[in-house]
């Protein structure tokens, strides 16, 4: 087995991100990792939409979370009539999918997916609808991964030969298969991570998947982008994003704004990977949750802070498509100003 | 005493910053203060100039930690044949000054200040002459304090009636007597304090500052400033420096670049404070220190990073004048590209 193949599939194994079984889901928790792997394990449906909520996972974990918390609550709803399990599914996709309201668009259509292959086989006369689900949530991901294999080739094939790129907080999936597609391309690429306050996913995350797939990889505080594209000399700067609005604008972890703007007045091209957001017409429906202001007042659960002053905690923030040089979608890159000619499938919300 | 004048005279104590007594200095740790108050003790002019370029202080306390270090290499040598105390000293000098690159200029200026003090006094036939550079060292710093003073004048003059401004990394003395100014002035702010990565000094020491001169603080993630510009509104990006070029140029604490790209961006001024550097004609003069890259894979004293990667830490980063809205000096606000309208006197480097 190749390296980036051993690494690759690391990513990929849903054990890794969230996983049901025995009546529970197995969360990986991002918040410490890989200082520490520790699972958060979720005995119950709302336990899944609270880690969610939590931010135990991240990138696309929270999808996977959805879909095997859809299969948990099935379990704790086995062997009752057929009209009482549907309703209680109801129920329990309407709690995953609000966990994060920024998301809430994606994951329920997600819960809705899973809601009709529950319905077929409970109407089928199915009892325990749990491994259904389970299996269903497997072909998701397939899907999923087939698609964001895609973004990772067009992303690949847009840096530079030899050169050094910046990324911005983005884990496993979409950054491992976009750097397993430069390594085929023979891309000589050194990539620069914001550490990203206030959980260091930067660090923590987008930077080890980086070492991992064997490019030189240096973390940067986050009040570093201007220096180094102005010192080091940055390509290309490319994040993945949490909403892309079809009007182009990208909803993603904060940050993400002002190192666009910095890449703007240095010339630098920015690429947003994912696909359009069909749920998000324009930025105007996108709810940008605010986190727990006390977050920004430690590091890694030490007070870093006055105790008497405020903290603002913006999960995302948003950049304008002025800003952004192009979308990179299974489809190929595309505009921000022409994501209509997108086409849209029934399984875009998985890329 | 009104509280202004009591979080003042705080500030303003020589005693909370870096004071010379019985053959040592004691210097505020300002890498763990407020949350914890320490001090280092040097015992040798040599232990200066280390804490010095450990940054043990910060903001003027390393020019006020000079001549103190300068009153203690005098302690050293006292005794001695003139000639030789004489030589030690400009040792001594030599090795203070040049504990931190980018600011060797100005702390040289302030060793050979003390050093001409010395000369006479050992001329006069003195043999101890560590309490008369220290006298010196006093006077200094109310010459300091009062071109501080008409800074903080000046910079609060441009502040709104109401409204909020943000800041970057500086402490005490200057955001103190600013702030002081701001409130003779009556103006109702609201202050953003970015925290200043890897060492937390926003978070811990302008935030306090803000906060005890009694106005509303808001400590922020060093990848926020843009969003909070966007979302909240900014009347005023403000930072003091570390070398004001006469050709315009900025250099500030890392991050200060990207945050003026940013207010740019946004239509928002941005005023540093301080005399322009006589030592420094341009940019090509300045020499932008690199510190342990360590410092940015952890956060108060915990590791937040992969330990496979890289770091990168510049200390300080530059703006350019076409990103400064004006150098707001003791003689008053110039044009970043007319600084050679500020009338240069003998007492510029302590401003």
């Amino acid at each position: 087995m190749k390296r980036e193949d051993k690494d690759l599939a690391w990513m990929l194994q849903f054990e890794n991100i969230a996983w049901y079984e025995d009546g529970r889901v197995d969360i990986l928790d991002r918040r410490i990792y890989p200082i520490e792997v520790r699972k958060v394990s979720c005995h119950s449906h709302q336990e899944v939409a609270q880690a969610i909520k939590d931010m135990v996972t991240q990138s696309a974990g929270p999808y996977v979370a959805c879909s095997m918390g859809m299969a948990l609550a099935a379990y704790e709803c086995k062997g009752r009539a057929e009209a009482e399990q549907i309703a209680y599914l109801e129920d329990a996709a309407y709690t995953i999918s609000h966990a994060r309201p920024t998301t809430t668009w994606r994951m329920q259509k997600i819960c809705e997916a899973c809601l009709a292959v529950a319905r077929e086989a409970l109407a089928a006369g199915a009892l325990d609808v749990s491994e259904t689900i389970k299996e269903f949530a497997i072909e998701q991901n397939n899907i999923r991964y087939k698609g964001i294999g895609e973004v990772g080739r067009y992303m690949a094939g847009l840096f530079p030969s030899k050169g050094a790129i910046m990324t911005q907080c983005f884990a496993e999936t979409i950054v491992g298969m976009m750097l397993r597609e430069a390594r085929i391309q023979n891309k000589d690429i050194k990539i620069y991570c914001p550490e990203t306050r206030p959980f260091f996913q930067g660090s923590r995350l987008t930077a080890t998947v980086c070492h991992e797939m064997g490019f030189d990889t240096t973390v940067i505080t986050d009040n570093m982008p201007g220096a180094v594209m102005k010192n080091e000399g940055i390509d290309l700067f490319t994040s993945a994003a949490d909403v892309i609005c079809c009007d182009g604008h990208v909803v993603n972890k904060v940050g993400t704004y002002q190192i666009a703007i910095a890449a703007q007045y240095h010339g630098i091209p920015y690429y947003v990977s994912g696909a359009p957001d069909q749920g998000h017409p324009t930025i105007d429906t996108v709810h940008i949750e605010m986190r727990n202001a006390g977050d920004v007042l430690e590091a890694m659960g030490t007070q870093t802070a006055n105790p008497n002053v405020k903290g603002y905690y913006p999960a995302f923030d948003i950049t304008p498509p002025e800003l952004v040089t192009g979308v990179v979608t299974d489809q190929g890159v595309f505009d921000p100003y022409k994501l209509a000619d997108y086409k849209a499938g029934p399984d875009d919300f998985l890329v």
